[in-house]
């Protein structure tokens, strides 16, 4: 990782409180693309007894936020798609990638793929972003 | 709420721990209808110091989640798209109402609004669930 | 209808060709509002002998493109998500209504419901647009 | 193409009436896999004098459709989520592409690309069908 990532990277685990309370890691961050993961924890699982969707959600939204403000740039999420095709299971580790379909001065779309250790797709994301002009580290 | 309601809300605080991990509660459950409420935290906020997309896109699928399985088969979510128009801020709770657009047997369609305390919109979703031919309450 | 309004659907009418070419009337206009039908014909008809999706979808983002366009200012839609509930079918008219949700100065964002003459859903959607700084009527 | 694909390419060519009205071919098809594209023509023009959404949504609904049903199973849409990226004009060709991301017994994923000849990103979609115990070809 190039310096200024190393400061992105220190800046979402910092101040990412929901990240840290889901346990996300954050694996990769390049310009346009960022990679997280996530242990699956008793903690994530819903009523059936596999991760909740929003545990899915929030590891690809995670990446989602590092890769869209990845440029520098203040970038806020402003709607996703999910569509859930696996279940997560307690013990395995799972994994979201961002990556940036196309861009322009304001917006921004990413599709973000959710897999688990085996390369199985737990869950498929598409999400977009509008661009403030305004810098993400102060 | 009828003591069947009682018992899917109690069968809902004990096994979905995702839920107790962001302090979600249950304040409503009808026939394809529930609604939820969190109180932001700052465990919830994200690196902008405003509640993560991932914790509102959870209050939302728990309030769908507990709207679809309401009439006690299982239903699993497949698909939702959210969008997200106002920032929710530390301290203050929020809400979710899950509402039934449609259903046949073996799918249904809900409309999820995210709301706060002075009734801003604060995000809207769709979902939709695949209904397994098996009890919810084993 | 204001005289605003009929310079709206005039302006529709006359520029909307893809409109034209599918048979689509506008039925109302209201600020943040539109309603438009269509009469499902055997052009609109897919493989499965029902109504395309593709037909469906253009009647309801026509009536996101009028209501989004209502204040008179330029709005492009850039994201949406539909969920097909029930076939259309051959000889029936169907109507799309879209309803403003939440909009600040750049986005805006509406929910589209499409039924038919009994009131039944046939699908729903979601839509955001985008503002420019660009009038409609030049 | 295989034999069976010529019968699917046929059946698609034969009974799809809104592919013939909006002037759609099939450029290619394999399983779980197909490849449609369009000459935006004036018919297929919005207000905003560009391609109208309801237009480009078609030519990827098609190629979902087509790519869906590729397995000889009659395959419903049930969802879908598009984001509009870039414009399509006048007088230039656009490709839709529907790839597979996974499936199961019930229900499959597709991602769909819109692109144009320079293979400049127009849309991209998400797709998730409801296989039904029905064959698509009598």
């Amino acid at each position: 990782m190039k310096p200024e990532k190393n400061k992105l990277k220190e800046f979402f685990e910092q101040n990412d409180r929901y990240a840290k309370l889901n346990g996300m890691n954050i694996e990769d961050i390049r310009e346009g693309y960022a990679q997280t993961s996530m242990l699956i924890t008793s903690e994530h699982l819903n009523g059936a007894n596999v991760a909740h969707g929003g545990a899915i959600f929030s590891l690809a939204d995670y990446a989602f936020a590092i890769a869209s403000n990845s440029y520098g740039k203040l970038a806020l999420g402003i709607n996703t798609s999910i569509s859930f095709l696996n279940s997560a299971f307690e013990g395995e580790r799972i994994y979201a990638k961002a990556c940036e379909v196309d861009k322009n001065h304001k917006l921004a779309s990413y599709t973000i793929t959710i897999t688990n250790k085996e390369d199985k797709t737990i869950a498929i994301m598409q999400g977009m972003v509008y661009k403030k002009d305004k810098d993400l580290l102060g």
